[in-house]
């Protein structure tokens, strides 16, 4: 489990800097302890840790100054979008500041010609998505919750889309970050690329808050397919729907989404949304382009699922049968703890390459078996990503164990296959244990670069590496 | 033009390492002075500044014992792939050891299943893609050159291909590096994403050598398509081409090459491939997909072309037809040259947002006419990158001059339309002047990056930050 001791806290630098940001934020700054713990809120056991503060700033101006007084009091800043990380990113084990982006949530501009935009941390996907709709574009990267863009950046997140639309990695065109000495810099132009120096771009993606705070976020957009199609189909095996999977990446189906469910998924699902999907392991895809286009992409999605014995397979273009699909898909979080009232589901996040996606996906069945844990599973599989998530009574110590053991063991089993601990969801403090398994000396030259850039380790301590 | 002045020379350790080197590498180490220019001769007026040897390692751990004898003695590493870079990356200001990537060719392992590569760096596209065509794939950045895969990683390569498939930001999984101190670490797995720390795949990928030499590199592959077709279009005016383009992309037509040649490129084209294209600005464009697919991408773009006024619109399906038209773009090089013979082109590599495509067209184009310069256009238009090169008579001080203002200009105006001084080209000495008025305070979080992984400053110095 996640190593979540408390940091050694530096008293003095805390209360002369909350002090300092008292005056200035007023009401803007809460030190109440419901609004502190709220925001140490996570959705996996990791256990909270407020800040000392929670700060509401409304211009990159603001942020620069609150890193700045933290900054000189070398006092822990931590960022906050909507809480919906999954591995204790908005803790704050050295106490600290927390910066919640939430009113930074303005639009501030659309360029249709160029398929981007620009947009305030505080921006969730569904509001760019609303927003956007009437222009006829879209951004594709959809997590699970309706999380802040600031936060996506922040944990390289991906979702559905990303076997064909890419992750944050992918769409996230320039940045202007608050630097941890409390600058304002811009990471890139608006060119859709470049060769000019090192990709700061990329390295703010995914730096999970550690190296500066996210204050602008210049978006890559979709225009909005003129057709769509979605298409299910059953399989007996594992195995037989990764195989499908494997046939449809090679044979270059350029799909939207491809999702598997395993047999407890549909079991799940089909008791959440009213559904009578047979309950063996499910793929369900999505196709972008034209009318011609995606029918033709679902019917040849078709006869390679024949080819490995799918059954059941069906597609539609109609709007409101896809709908119903995916939002069953969707609720699937929910469906899935509803079968077992009371617990609540561990997160996991391995992806490997596709290759062994089969072994692995197997593998973590029947381990799951063998612990006595009841744990459906899903999959973002056109990437070889899944998460198969144990559904477990928090407070029976034994189930709590296993559950541990499990995601353990899953862990190091997706490294040894040549894949990573987390596809999308980021170390934050609970992954901190795999990251020199996966990544060996790599993980010095990270260090490095954070002393570098954050020499008094301000920005959002005790995330990514180990302590010791 | 480039800051190309000599660095100071660290004469002791330089015979030092040289001697130990000598010893352990025999013949392949070579110091003839004809040897050490060629491997810093550029393709660009950038003076010859040849290392003090040139070394041919045969493996990573050849490579790690170069660069650890180079770390104690505090002597330069040169990295070098074919010597195709364009702004002087392979220059050795300061003198030092080149290493020569050639005998690293080794293609180490193809996963069809994973649609990925494992490849040593003086591997080149050409050889890759010849080498996977049995297996019904390919690898699709293609840069002017037959470069070398680690010399493309190096300068964040991209190519005609890229509006479909992406820059070697993209396609670039992992990489086998040694490290300034000579470790060998691999940046990330071979899962197709990762939330796993910091993106340092990414860092390595256009740091142009300054941070260590790329031994291995993990790329990601495409499935041949099943069908392709091309499209030729012509516009009385770039402005309509522009608008074109635009289209195009914001239709969401995935076209896998979108090309423009301005009226000259036509003509030069015209005389050196026995053509008889119109001699206005040109669209040349490539479909990939099912036959069904591209047959709708071509007419639909032929629709669009039509409603801005684009005449002579053909498209075609046959491959033979398909080569000769390609073929034509890919020898504009030398066709430009044939213009002007005993001159030589002079690369510019401007990139801005779309929409501010025709104007900065437009204006490169008036400029150089003013300035009395015989510049054709060709661009990767539907990424905003177009090259527009001057060719020269080197000896004539008055059009070097002249050549020389324009592409300060056009490195200028580029960034002050929103874009970047190097879409594919890169920084190395050439383009220097612009990385700050580009970028701003980025650019200290660049050096602090580099000083902090190479203290020392002994990989490829005096490339991407101007020495003052």
């Amino acid at each position: 489990m996640a190593k979540v001791a408390n940091l050694p806290r530096n008293e003095t630098g805390i209360s002369a800097a909350l002090g300092i940001l008292k005056q200035k934020f007023g009401e803007k700054l809460q030190t109440g302890q419901s609004v502190r713990e709220q925001h140490a809120h996570t959705t996996t056991w990791i256990p909270n840790q407020p800040a000392d503060a929670v700060v509401y700033p409304q211009s990159t101006e603001e942020v620069a100054e609150i890193v700045k007084i933290c900054a000189e009091h070398k006092v822990p800043v931590i960022g906050f979008g909507t809480g919906t990380s999954l591995e204790g990113h908005v803790n704050a084990p050295a106490g600290g500041i927390c910066v919640d982006m939430s009113e930074m949530n303005q639009i501030l501009a659309v360029h249709p010609e160029d398929l981007d935009c620009v947009v305030q941390p505080g921006v969730t996907r569904e509001q760019l998505n609303t927003y956007l709709r009437d222009q006829g574009l879209f951004f594709p990267i959809d997590p699970g919750a309706n999380a802040s863009l600031g936060g996506m950046t922040a944990t390289r997140a991906s979702g559905t889309n990303a076997v064909r639309y890419g992750t944050m990695r992918d769409n996230v065109i320039a940045l202007e970050v608050v630097t941890p000495q409390g600058e304002i810099i811009r990471t890139a132009t608006r060119a859709k690329k470049t060769s000019a120096g090192y990709d700061m771009t990329r390295l703010y993606v995914g730096s999970e808050g550690t190296l500066g705070l996210v204050t602008e976020i210049t978006l890559r957009l979709q225009g909005i397919p003129e057709a769509m199609s979605s298409a299910r189909c059953s399989f007996e095996t594992v195995d037989a729907a990764c195989q499908a999977v494997m046939m449809t990446i090679q044979y270059g189906i350029p799909v939207a989404r491809i999702e598997l469910l395993d047999a407890l998924a549909v079991q799940a699902v089909n008791g959440h949304s009213k559904l009578d999907l047979p309950e063996t392991p499910l793929l369900l895809l999505e196709f972008h382009g034209s009318e011609n286009s995606v029918a033709e992409q679902a019917e040849l999605f078709g006869s390679i699922a024949e080819d490995v014995g799918g059954t059941g397979f069906e597609w539609t273009a109609n709007a409101e049968e896809r709908n119903k699909l995916w939002q069953a898909r969707h609720d699937f979080y929910w469906a899935s703890m509803a079968l077992k009232p009371g617990c609540s589901a561990h997160a996991t996040d391995a992806c490997v390459p596709i290759s062994r996606l089969a072994d692995c996906v197997n593998a973590a069945v029947a381990k799951a078996q063998e612990l006595g844990l009841f744990a459906p599973l899903v999959g973002h599989v056109g990437d070889g990503n899944f998460h198969i998530s144990p559904i477990v009574d928090k407070d029976n110590p034994k189930e709590r164990a296993a559950a541990e053991d499990f995601t353990r063991w899953l862990a190091e089993t997706a490294i040894s296959m040549g894949g990573t601990c987390t596809g999308e969801h980021g170390i934050g403090q609970g992954k901190q244990d795999y990251l020199r398994p996966e990544l060996g000396g790599t993980v010095d030259l990270m260090k490095t670069i954070k002393r570098a850039l954050d020499p008094d380790n301000i920005m959002n301590p005790g995330k990514i590496f180990r302590q010791d």
